[in-house]
């Protein structure tokens, strides 16, 4: 179950539970304790029971919580328990490797669930050269791309100055929401969810502790 | 002044309010209010007072805040009001992206603080190539490079396998803070902050939202 009054940090924690929990199974273990599960995560055992709690009743006292049945579980909140088509827009050196990046995760880890349905620039010399397969197409074809593959999630890896003009294509195309690698605020409507994914607000965040 | 007590949300708020008004100065505008800054970074005039408010009084009433001083105090509480160098473990497709990427913010940037001090591989093939200037070296070179030059920040981009070991030979090194984009969690001592950067992670969060 979904809950609306989770923190963002603990969204972002059950994502990393999953990945611990995605590298158990391969091992063939059946339960796992928070203990463990927080100790392979990074976080306190505590702090797992209390994340998980936001969303139901999974563990079992003194046994632990099963791993299949916790991992599809959390798949199912974070909507990863079906493939996840997303569009990339911006073919630059970030946009592709992204996108190599994303399409060997899913080559070589089963049950990835994030799946490249497109990938758009409006550099005349880039349109029809392929990356791993995908052909890179001009933006003015997405709105028809995004209407055919159902597709509600992009990746802006535009320069700055285009950043929001390519939201806005997003916005108009059905797009509900996107991870904006551009360094640069743009502006979204309220039903589109927007994430900052810009590197630089990472390191200004590191460096704050330092 | 930096405060503890402030949230992570509100630091990773911070480095959106200080790209703004670095946009903001090249305009050569004298004062900003808190709407504007809230809306040109995504948040609420309230949100933006809020939010300052752990780090001091920053504004004047009905004048807003002048744009060149909170420039330089949103600087100093993240710590970028110096050069902030930094190493990057890992020359792949991704390593070398955020590299080059980072380069050419510095230098189309006036004022971008962080500086690549250092390329690290294991690959052979790779030690010595060139990646705008700076040379791949070996993981070996690391720690005295590190010493050298007083880094204490790196990204770590090499493959999850690779992860935990490329974060224990740049806590041995001296690194103080890691932002870890391999697909792993790893885990480092106290005195050492680690981020996780991982897209897939950032696929994950969003997600949840759809």
């Amino acid at each position: 179950m979904r809950d609306a009054n989770a923190p963002e940090v603990v969204v972002r924690r059950l994502a990393l539970y999953l990945r611990v929990l995605n590298a158990t199974s391969a091992d063939d273990k059946n339960y796992i304790s928070s203990q463990e599960l927080g100790e392979r995560a990074g976080a306190s055992a505590a702090q797992v029971r209390k994340d998980l709690a936001f969303f139901g009743e999974f563990g079992k006292q003194g046994v632990g919580y099963e791993v299949g049945f916790l991992r599809g579980e959390i798949a199912r909140i974070l909507n990863v328990d079906r493939v996840v088509r997303f569009v990339i827009l911006g073919a630059g050196e970030l946009g592709v490797a992204l996108a190599r990046y994303t399409q060997r995760r899913r080559e070589t880890e089963h049950g990835y669930p994030f799946l490249l349905a497109g990938l758009f620039d409006v550099d005349p010399s880039k349109i029809g050269q392929t990356v791993d397969g995908t052909a890179i197409e001009h933006l003015d074809a997405l709105q028809d791309a995004v209407k055919e593959s159902g597709v509600r999630m992009a990746l802006i890896t535009v320069p700055a100055q285009a950043a929001q003009e390519a939201v806005n294509a997003s916005v108009r195309a059905g797009i509900r929401a996107i991870l904006n690698f551009a360094p640069k605020s743009v502006s979204v409507p309220e039903n589109v969810r927007l994430h900052n994914a810009d590197v630089t607000l990472d390191l200004h965040h590191l460096a704050y502790f330092l």
